[in-house]
């Protein structure tokens, strides 16, 4: 970590060719800036990394009152829940939510880059996705408690299912059904995020614990979503010695697995079980055996870890919730005659 | 409407019994006000039905650039597709978006009784509810502009796609196709919204125009949700006549018929075809057919909208988007021999 230059107002002022008055009150969105002239400063002091001093933007409006909740994939299910959860809490303790959603790299770059000169939150919540080193230097300059809802992350608190427990109670499931030849529809990375090994090697781990040998013909990998899950589900239909069952990376992925066995024919659970991970609300629309976690208690707990930061009161920096199968009529007793 | 009293600074500042300064301090969340102050401050203001002057808060603070997004239902596709979409509008055009999740009464109640007292947005964009008399008078108390997103609402200006002809586009296809026994399985309103009765007129009203006699025992009423509507399909499944065909309130309902008809061995579509509405995305994974709506294309058109509107410019008030049937494998023809 290198040495931080002090930058203080009256050289984002010279920079942007302005009077300190100005460049306060464009920083601050105050009245009597024009647009041209508010993005001139707003450029100054991004390209300076100016930070507004956290006791003097307190002294000057208050504390903000409002959290940042950073968040992509708002359209599933999983972000969603949780959202609402974290914004239940917040807004039940008096702070204002600022949404953020960051769907592309540019969406996500100009947040980081903006984010800072405009000191508007006292805490960020981010759901879900891996920050890289750059963005997280950006968040310490603004000197905001920072808390990651759902994901373990190493560089924050936060509150996440534990994965790899997650795919082991799937893969018991299996196994005591009689299952031994096992399939895996798992995720790649998205383009935000750095490919998530957790459960593949969680995966490996527990067949290697079971005494079963990893077949890497069975670990078939696609982008996330029902549609590459379902043609990677094809893949593994082409295989000359089938899979019993399969164990989809998510419930969506698992739908998308299971579009294709009917199609093909293959009937669930007589001739391949599927089982999923979440427990998403149409799970149980189409009778899917999965691994349920609860996002809206992950919601809750980070939002309430946030706020005991921002209280400044003592709290575990590392909640790992709950997961559990439930069953339901997608997986079944190996179909011995089938197997072998 | 009755006059409207003006209330003072001053008078808040009497009721709660302490200084001007310290009353405007409270209202406007700034520094130096103990909690319990503060709350005093905001109750006389609330029970005084005290606004913060636009003009007066533009003056000292600068417009807020900040727009709040009235939503429920976070944790379903819809609504997070929606979000996401008035957000990716909104930021690209500066402004910050404020996230108000009112799932409950008592949440709904909490953001109108809060809200006029700290003018902290330009605009509401509220997703798809309708508002009570009452909470209109408070949000125009506000003096903001406010725009639907969903929902056709005779109040504001809104974008929404028309319910009538998306029911109408569903039945012409379920006709086309011979079914003239055709169920409805319809979503009753929620706690927080009146009963929903556009698609079920809808429903009857195209009955009428294809000559079909309305029987009312095919049309099924139930809460909202997949189980609700597993367990109204039950009931179709009792009738002595069963229908040749089933339109549900959405998607997410569509699943809950299938899932009853694929537990009871009724082979979709061969013996009873199912269309939802909505195109959720998994859907697709169903093999459902549906009548399908772009609800980012909706979120985009509300939020620049509200922009519009912030801009002093002109624009349509009523914006109607388009819907089309999307035929995949829950709909075929009529079987006649079991139709008769």
């Amino acid at each position: 970590v290198g040495e931080r230059v002090v930058v203080s107002l009256a050289d984002v002022a010279r920079a942007a060719d302005v009077s300190m008055a100005t460049a306060s009150r464009a920083l601050n969105n105050a009245y009597g800036v024009s647009p041209v002239t508010r993005s001139r400063v707003l450029e100054a002091a991004r390209r300076l990394d100016f930070v507004v001093s956290p006791d003097a933007a307190r002294l000057a409006s208050g504390t903000t009152n409002a959290v940042a909740v950073l968040v992509q994939h708002l359209d599933r299910w999983y972000f969603g829940e949780m959202v609402a959860a974290i914004e239940s809490i917040l807004s039940g303790a008096g702070y204002d939510v600022l949404l953020y959603h960051v769907n592309t790299q540019e969406d996500r770059s100009k947040f980081f880059a903006d984010l800072p000169a405009r000191r508007k939150v006292d805490g960020v919540i981010v759901v879900a996705f891996p920050i890289s080193d750059y963005e997280r230097e950006r968040l310490e300059l603004m000197d905001v408690r920072i808390v990651a809802a759902g994901g373990q992350s190493v560089a924050y608190p936060y509150v996440s299912i534990d994965d790899g427990r997650a795919v082991q109670q799937a893969l018991e499931h299996l196994i005591r059904l009689g299952h031994r030849r096992i399939a895996m529809v798992t995720a790649s990375g998205d383009t935000l995020a750095p490919a998530e090994t957790g459960r593949t090697d969680a995966y490996r781990d527990a067949l290697e614990e079971a005494g079963i040998a990893f077949d890497p013909e069975l670990l078939v990998t696609c982008e996330w979503g029902g549609v590459p899950a379902a043609e990677a589900t094809e893949r593994l239909l082409g295989l000359k010695q089938l899979p019993t069952a399969i164990l989809a990376h998510s419930d969506e992925m698992a739908l998308g697995c299971m579009r294709t066995l009917r199609r093909s024919g293959v009937r669930v659970p007589e001739d391949i079980s599927v089982i999923g991970i979440d427990d998403h609300p149409l799970a149980e629309l189409a009778d899917l055996t999965t691994v349920r976690q609860s996002v809206s208690e992950q919601g809750r707990l980070s939002a309430e870890l946030l706020l005991a930061f921002l209280d400044g009161v003592d709290a575990e920096t590392e909640q790992v919730t709950n997961t559990y199968v439930v069953t339901r009529r997608s997986t079944g007793p190996v179909n011995t005659s089938r197997a072998r």
